[in-house]
């Protein structure tokens, strides 16, 4: 089965608009959409469940720690309960668009510095397999981390993501950034073929590590996000063959 | 059929503490639960869904105006569609946590200033049947308002609300305030009584006004909520017969 | 004296960015910023604050009604009192930055729908004139309303303002739009001329209704702010001879 | 110098009390007011502010980590500069009230999880000083934390703290729980005769530690506060002899 470009969508807030929506939603497989509590409002999040619609993409929850102000890339202390709670009220809320618009929800995948916790810290990847239990959807996640032992030990159905547009660490850990910069698109390209055919992937410190391109993710807050994904898309194509 | 002791619970919100919820619960058949947005949060929420179906309380929205700080009991402009969205928002995160806990939505009443607003502003009434339509539950309001022109005539299930625990003007309006004072229970008692026999009750200026009576509603955070809802709740008993 | 260019600026909020402010601010006398409550945080308020430091503007404060989903553009109910406190907090946060920098406050202009409030409710009006004399600082304000009368009255220095992006209805009144248009700087320009001139302005409707033009405004979030400000501060130069 | 009795007041939120500010205000010499981060807004803030002018209390800034749900109470990763940033906002804010009321600010105290940060995190420690030299107003800390190292090394005046109703864990640092429970008055009392005397108390593992109490807290929102106030007022009298 060819990989799934997933994409963090519906990050504008209130009159802010950010990531080009309408552009990207045609190119991609499954929205990751926000939940309101590090980006989008009630508003964003109608206006972005009917823009999935229109365009035939699935939808899955894209939940946060609570921090708008720092959108959601500040690390938080949270127990495993608050945080199990933090993310229903989310998941839910989200849940409520797609049933306005008579959809189901496609998965879940925890944003920013909440999917980085959730790789290293037990309590944290509980904590989203205990959400995803009750939402029977599987979660999205990387090799070589938590995510790897916790889902499946937990039962959780899981697909390993690939980032096209963020550099990995030589622990294979996602570095992730308050704000994203852009990236050439034809190397971001090159990285999702060899992700795909090879499950490596060169950090920034020179070395390989496995990843895993079950799904692969490009962030709308790229600046040209549209670009990478077409792409991308290009590339997951021609290994689909 | 009795008519239904319903109160607003889960009004907590962090580590402050709103309302004998351990209390009430028991002594009530319907709970209007707070959605985050004037009251509560997502543990808050948890806990009251959970405490509910302890006692075998059904479990209705309770959403708001956004403005926490202000307990939602400050008008605020808010065109139809922002307001729907708004509300499915909180809607749906309730639902989030019934399913959780294995309950379904029961109902949908509006809280504090934008229960009056849905009284008198036809597109803030019809907001709310919006949501109500997605949701396909009933709807708490009052007669000699909007609520009994316009939910009915959307087709939404409207059941008429009498409030034990507040006054109401000579225009047969509730006179809401931003804190609620304790009142006599036999009182309320009386009141309630009168309010299912006659289908009338007096207003501050002496006037009687046709009410409806079919759910009763008391506040968690009447200083004295407890005594009202046992007086209450047996002047309901008597009347069933 | 020659009427001075003020501008709203600041009004990014964590990684949304809303505004040219780096090209506005070095083409304009004094600058409105905004105090977290409809935009900004305290981030932004730290750059906005060094960033009209190094260009020499005037700083004033901004403050709105507690709204930062809705921008400060929805009406709300508030009480006079409750209101000043509102105000207090803001211009207080500003005055730490201030403070920070070594800088003043120069004067305080409501935002948005409260400008628009105070302007036609009189306990509005008073609460902005509760806060000016505690901060010993002109307000920004319009002819043909209520801060035409109630702020002099009370003693405030009252800087009449010409909008140079927003219509007016034909009462005079701004028209407040949540979302700024593009408008023609040739013909803002020739609107603040006849403004500064003749003391008139047309409305929507054709009419001409008074207005004063002791300062003029120009708002960060219009798309093309930059050619406005060029062309109303050679408009503003071209008057003062 | 007898050692001043400090108080965390001014917590209640919007219709929420937390606290019993009334009574404890007359018992105490200097008022850590909440700045609306963690707990507080407008309204309460300038009530507080109004009830220490009252009781001729000194008024200090109890700034927070950005987290009102959490209480504050939750640790989170801050930068150096955007939390520097985040206490200016919060200080600034109080003097607005404290302009309003004609007083001047006495100190700053970081509240909560910040507090514990500061004694361990160098780069907290420093963006508190940072603020404390623009408002150049001493510091609550810690002995053998970075408070005791830190602020002075910056030159920053530092009253070091003896907690009157928290737990020392055997690194003598606070045992900061999210909830406080009731202690007794009379070994509180104690703990503060001894503190004053010997610069040392035991901690839950039974060690002693070195601990200043030039200045000595108590919370408003442990239970019984009022009566630990009462109690620690005696003793330090007793101890000034």
């Amino acid at each position: 089965m060819p990989a799934l470009l997933n994409c963090d969508m519906g990050e504008s807030y209130g009159l802010y608009k950010l990531g080009e929506d309408e552009a990207l939603m045609p190119l991609i497989d499954v929205a990751n959409v926000a939940c309101g509590f590090h980006a989008s409002d009630f508003n964003h999040m109608r206006a972005t469940v009917r823009l999935a619609k229109q365009q035939g993409v699935a939808v899955g929850a894209h939940p946060s720690l609570p921090d708008r102000q720092g959108f959601g890339r500040r690390e938080m202390a949270m127990k495993r309960e608050e945080l199990a709670n933090c993310l229903i009220y989310q998941v839910g809320a989200l849940k409520g668009f797609l049933e306005a618009e008579g959809m189901v929800l496609n998965h879940i995948k925890p944003h920013g510095s909440l999917f980085g916790m959730a790789g290293r810290l037990e309590h944290i990847a509980h904590a989203i397999c205990d959400v995803a239990e009750i939402f029977k959807v599987p979660v999205f996640g990387m090799l070589g981390t938590l995510h790897e032992t916790i889902f499946p030990a937990r039962g959780i159905p899981f697909l390993a993501e690939y980032y096209a547009d963020l550099e990995y660490d030589d622990e294979g850990r996602l570095i992730i950034t308050q704000v994203h910069d852009a990236v050439d698109p034809a190397l971001a390209a090159a990285r999702c073929t060899r992700a795909i055919r090879e499950g490596l992937t060169q950090t920034v410190g020179g070395r390989d590590v496995r990843v895993g391109a079950e799904t692969i993710c490009i962030h709308s807050d790229t600046p040209n996000a549209v670009d990478i994904a077409t792409a991308v898309r290009a590339a997951i194509r021609a290994e689909a063959g």
